[in-house]
């Protein structure tokens, strides 16, 4: 049997932040993340691939705010959803090509995905995820009124709407992700999911929130049975005392020690954290499996022991 | 065996000529349209389904027009996958609610699609469908020069660029289409597909232009080898004397009978005369097959053989 992963993409697997954030400049740095990708399918693992969607879906809802009075704004569940189709575009364009000049005709396809949330969620109590335009006091006013928007002053730069980030709970197309899982690389619950909510008369409904793609990602993993959770960020491996004199990388992180680590800080709130308790949430529901934290050019290496932070159950 | 269809549908399916173009009056058109899918599903049909994105992806691409000074706008084929993402979104939210409502618990799934055209096209030698912003004489040769586009002057309303529609040659996700269909209804080729082309090295890249969808639905259906091809549009029958005293509606059509009202400029090139001509592509190519030309609201009823314009080889 296969191994099968499920790969979370962070944002430095799509833009550089060397250069200006076009659709040119993405596809290039997407060719790159693509050869990575293709050369772990030549090893012989089944794969799903989940991306962030951060910088991209902030730009096309600040391109539709600064658009109103010309063409009217999306909301910014179909906002992700655009987000989906141009990222998936760029993936899947790429990495067939990375596929084929190593004699692998191996379907790639995007899903449109969407992700429920619970509308109990106690991030809703508590929006804190700035989204799109910078705003006077006084449109923020009328914002909050007009449209129920939460408004809040960004550090001096002017008064921004913030949306939750709440929890992913169920994949919608979770029955088509396995369909095609054997037969596919599948790229699903781009930029975590398009946030829905259930009516109680069964209908799904678009909210406007933030799901962290990490968590994404491990509930994907755990739904199709994944044998390991791969996240690839900017570092090669997860560190303590990150960026003072005794920063200690780390090889290998249990449950026990992730946990005391989280809880003296040592990971970033909305950098690191995430990805350390998306990989705890996977080993402790699967104690026989394991999460890798690493860098996109180290992945292979990773996968083979050699680097990386595995995380494990015990 | 179940009969395997492919729908191509129409604008007036996503939107509503009587309301503002925003995403929210187009989920209240989606979700009517998916009552009439989820039956036909009920009934027993496989499906995938193809949509049109002409006012969707124009409002995209003018959108980032209009905030290029804030937003790097993206190029067209971006904004065609961007507009697969939303409108694929909105009908396999719609379309699952009225599955569910008939205890149909079946996957719903859009994929991001690409699709392969000619560079040699003979459309691209001459391209002729306006996209896009209104700009001035002036600039639209700055933009001539420096982006090498073709810009024409649109009916004293200011200078647009021009886009070629070639003819759609390849779907490139065809293989996960067909791993898909037999298990759950696609969403595919939204938009005539994402158009690209292929170059000597192997790699795909995205190309400016408009694929027409119901030649796109057209190719589909030959390729998952389906049993008929079904158009739906605004008139419940194809009609000669359009309009006029003496029109006649058309309840069959055979390719002999086609060719010659076609040649006489019986169908309205832009709207009727490609839906003829996909039509007439698909029973020529499969001479035991069948193409149906009807309206949305009375599908149900031309499959039923009681209404719509069935196109056949003789």
């Amino acid at each position: 049997m296969p191994e099968r992963i499920v790969i979370a993409l962070g944002g430095n697997a799509l833009q550089s932040k060397d250069s200006a954030p076009t659709a040119e400049a993405q596809l290039e740095v997407v060719r790159q993340t693509a050869e990575q990708i293709a050369e772990i399918s030549r090893r012989g693992y089944e794969m799903a691939i989940v991306h962030g969607n951060g910088p991209q879906v902030g730009r096309i809802l600040l391109a539709g705010e600064t658009a109103r009075d010309v063409v009217p704004p999306m909301p910014f569940d179909v906002c992700g959803a655009m987000s989906q189709g141009y990222i998936g575009y760029h993936i899947q364009q790429a990495l067939k090509y990375a596929l084929n000049i190593r004699n692998r005709n191996y379907p790639v396809v995007s899903l449109t995905t969407q992700m429920v949330v619970d509308r109990k969620d106690p991030a809703f109590q508590n929006p804190t995820k700035p989204i799109g335009a910078f705003y006077s006091a006084e449109e923020a006013k009328r914002l909050e009124q007009e449209k129920g928007y939460v408004m809040r002053e960004d550090a001096g730069r002017g008064w921004r709407r913030v949306v939750a980030s709440p929890l992913p709970r169920k994949i919608v197309e979770i029955d088509a992700v396995r369909l095609l899982w054997d037969h596919a690389i599948v790229i699903t619950c781009g930029g975590g999911g398009v946030p829905v909510v259930e009516n109680p008369d069964g209908t799904l409904e678009g909210v406007a929130a933030v799901i962290d793609k990490d968590f994404a990602a491990e509930l994907l993993a755990e739904q199709v049975n994944a044998d390991a959770l791969l996240i690839l960020t900017e570092v090669e491996k997860v560190a303590i005392n990150f960026g003072k004199p005794d920063q200690q990388d780390l090889g290998s992180l249990d449950l026990a020690a992730a946990a005391r680590y989280a809880e003296e800080g040592q990971f970033g709130v909305g950098s690191m954290l995430p990805k350390v308790e998306a990989a705890m949430k996977f080993v402790r529901n699967n104690p026989g499996k394991k999460a890798i934290i690493t860098s996109l050019d180290r992945c292979l290496d990773a996968l083979e022991g050699k680097t990386g932070t595995v995380v494990t159950f015990a």
